[in-house]
């Protein structure tokens, strides 16, 4: 079956208080949005609509960093690699000034599940279909260059697809093979919501939802027993 | 423009020194494959068509991991997080056992940028059309649960977009993004690429590939002045 990403186009610029709902519905009515679909839409509107863009004095971030920081990873110069409350290992605790007004920066949602799961629960309710969202944000990774779109919100279609237990093409078990899958369509979604495009949001068709629970971003942090890069267990 | 992402349907089983081009070249020509277009490849047929699978003693690996390890960069218990030959960082090496007859294991192709490229320019000679080929392999990640699909090798394509320097929507310079292009395709590949499926290659269409010269996947990794998870800078 053929993936479809298709960018949703013609929305505004997002203000605070925005209800993205009514914002989306239409766009998405038009294109035909059903059941098993899922909208990507990026962290900066949601987190725009939310109110979570916030002044910053003299163009310092470095307070507001700091309050949306529980644990500081790595630190080189002016780049903060920080986990946030929710969990989340990025730079600058998720922070930025990209296509904010001046003088501002967006932060994460507060909850971005639960903002995940008040878009599907709208849509669902306008469109009369339940498609799948996931709320991307563009994360750095240790050890490769660049960023790629990852999941910090979900709702409506499981975040991680735990294969094991399932024969692969010899029969054999899959022993230790959890797929990302809302991180493979963030990162899809990437393709055609550029950072510099006013393209904020996705919707990708024809995935592949096996009947499985559906699950949170949060489902895609690592718990810190499990975490090799949490404590120092780098080899030097 | 809408990306879609089709799969490469009825490839037989790949077997050592198998000629991917001419196996790939009869599906992409039905397919309509065309400039532009960017075939997604599993790590896994090529080091099959490579001849990199490779037999283990009483089922024990570890020999192989330790030859295609270049740097030990954590360690739990039976797993091994490596730094291979070419400068990934992931599980065992990029050494695994799914979908390999019982008794033997995989290797990560030894160039496989070299590999992208001679299916790209093989392609091309076949098809009349220069595709983009990216070289993929699931790949852990600290801090977050599961795999996604990486770029190991790419041909025909950017491998990292550079934004730096180009405007966001407020007309803003953006300093520090640049984009893991080929890392976000393999994502996008991984979608109809399952684990257990047999589908070793997707081809993905209508990207905006910009006039950048075409890079490798090594382009990818991070060198090690920039990487802050090398030296033991974790904070414990």
């Amino acid at each position: 079956v053929t993936v479809r990403i298709e960018p949703v186009l013609g929305l505004p610029e997002v203000v605070a208080g925005e209800d993205l709902v009514a914002l989306l519905a239409g766009p998405l009515h038009a294109m035909g949005a059903a059941e098993g679909d899922v909208l990507v839409v990026t962290q900066k509107i949601v987190s725009k609509a939310e109110g979570r863009v916030v002044p910053v004095e003299g163009g310092d971030a470095r307070a507001w960093i700091a309050r949306e920081t529980i644990r500081v990873v790595a630190r080189r110069g002016d780049l903060l690699i920080a986990e946030t409350r929710h969990g989340f290992v990025c730079a600058n605790a998720g922070i930025d000034a990209s296509n904010v007004d001046e003088g501002t920066v967006s932060l994460l949602p507060e909850d971005p599940d639960a903002s995940a799961e008040r878009l599907r629960s709208g849509l669902a309710e306008r469109l009369g279909a339940s498609c799948g969202v996931v709320v991307s944000d563009t994360f750095g990774r240790p050890w490769r260059i660049g960023v790629v779109n990852v999941a910090i919100g979900c709702a409506g279609l499981p975040a991680a697809v735990d294969l094991r237990g399932e024969p692969d093409d010899r029969g054999r078990i899959l022993e230790t093979t959890i797929v990302a899958f809302a991180d493979e369509i963030a990162a899809a979604g990437g393709l055609v919501m550029g950072k510099t495009a006013r393209v904020p949001a996705a919707l990708v068709r024809g995935l592949t939802i096996d009947a499985r629970p559906p699950g949170r971003a949060r489902d895609l942090v690592r718990p810190p027993a499990e975490d090799l890069f949490r404590t120092g267990s780098i080899e030097p």
